[in-house]
């Protein structure tokens, strides 16, 4: 059946859990809700009052406290949570996935997660990664969005075991939402984010923390703009560099060497080496 | 006499003369012009292309190539121009400066500026150094904006020679701009400046360099803010820079040390560190 093809009330899944109700799974809710994507949408929370608040919001038809009770008879169910989380939550929900069910994540590290899920996952569970490249320095369903996810990029892994219909559906799945899919594998994808999305929170972390106990009344726009990511969840982002700790320590390193040219170059008032500096900076942002 | 107190059409200044036609220059001339604080406004700029689309756009009422000829007669001078520039364009004009004029400029760095022009101007001529925390990455008159100083911080540098009824003009001037006016001595000044602006330029374009030949499709919210500061002019920075190298090279050293903490933290797998290290970043960024 192709999807993509078919009428909107023609749903994709019958029913959708979406585990964890942060910015990520209730934008999610929204978007599937809008879209017509399932006949329902389940949402499952630890928190009493996350649970309410959704509900009020209307980001998914029900809610439960019980993850066991939230899976159970879904045909598609998608894990939002800190990476780790991620993985524990795949763990418990193993025994009560219906046969035929296809799990995905919006995690922002990929080896671990699928390594361990496929590992985790029985029989007749396909799991496919999943990396949805939105979100923000903000949290939780205050800030949900319909169209978090529209025209960004969604990237999904594909490994030897990875189901071809399910990948196949995941990524009709993401498109529907409004994203730009494209596929890769678990390592390459690490690889990259490392780069243009852990290195850059590492970045403006390790900014903030050089400007801790100075007055920062008279901040303008410059250090706002460096030091916004910073401002996102630690315990989300701790996971994130955790399980990608190999790529971004390499990656700080080279970092930390562009830095010590830079401050050669101060040290010794070389202004043609400060000025090509400046100009490669510029020419490797203008191409964005 | 009071002007701040007076009518909108008693002017603070006859003839006021910008010297630098771009973002800041013509930004300047729009804000001047439609707060009525000066009868005349001329521009000075050195290209002819520059002349023409100021009085296209109507930034200033008259426009020079000649920068004797658009400093002489005027009683208020303001010089927009790269750190260097201003102290060489403060020695071609100081032969034609009336004598009560007020000069002042919009570096990004005081200590080199004011010790200079101090240096080379005649009695007769007072300087006082601005720095106004307004402008972009984006550079020229295409960007201008009347609005670009509003509610922005414009610091003031007090020197032992600085004229205290000049000092007091260029504080009304820069608060009817509707600028926060704050005074500092000029080396406080670029201490502070080198943290909480040149440094996240330094860290801005660090980034950009370390990513440089890798496939930046993907870049998502987090990059593009991060970097997106070292966009800006490469002559405009290479100034500042060399104007505050002393400081930002000690400023990059501590940043290289926070780096090398987390670094540390990634390759031991050090969970709490990893943790610490987020929550008191997030912590400097959010009282911001």
């Amino acid at each position: 059946m192709d999807w993509q093809a078919g009428p909107a009330t023609l749903h994709m899944f019958k029913r959708v859990t979406i585990i964890g109700l942060g910015l990520i799974g209730g934008s999610l809710g929204l978007a599937i809700r809008e879209r017509r994507l399932a006949e329902e949408i389940i949402g499952v929370s630890r928190r009493q009052s996350t649970i309410r608040k959704a509900m009020s919001l209307g980001v998914v038809d029900r809610v439960t406290l019980d993850i066991k009770e939230g899976v159970c008879g879904s045909d598609f169910v998608i894990l939002t949570a800190p990476v780790l989380t991620i993985i524990e939550i795949a763990k418990r929900i193993k025994g009560v996935l219906k046969k035929g069910v296809i799990v995905t994540d919006a995690g922002s590290t990929k080896y671990d997660v699928v390594k361990n899920i496929e590992a985790i996952f029985p029989n007749g569970a396909s799991f496919v990664g999943s990396h949805p490249l939105a979100g923000s320095e903000k949290s939780g369903l205050n800030f949900v969005n319909k169209d978090l996810f529209k025209d960004a990029y969604c990237l999904l892994t594909k490994t030897p075991n990875t189901d071809s219909k399910a990948f196949k559906k995941i990524k009709i799945f993401w498109r529907r939402i409004g994203m730009r899919v494209v596929s890769m594998n678990a390592k390459q994808h690490d690889k990259i984010i490392s780069k243009i999305s852990h290195l850059p929170h590492a970045v403006s972390a390790s900014l903030s923390n050089t400007c801790r106990g100075i007055d920062l009344s008279l901040a303008a726009g410059g250090f706002k703009d460096t030091t916004r990511i910073s401002s996102g969840s630690p315990e989300l982002w701790k996971d994130i560099f955790l399980t990608n700790r190999k790529n971004l320590a390499r990656d700080i390193n080279m970092l930390k060497k562009e830095l010590s040219k830079l401050e050669t170059a101060l040290i010794r008032g070389d202004e043609k080496k400060i000025l090509y500096f400046l100009k490669k900076a510029k020419g490797v942002r203008d191409s964005v």
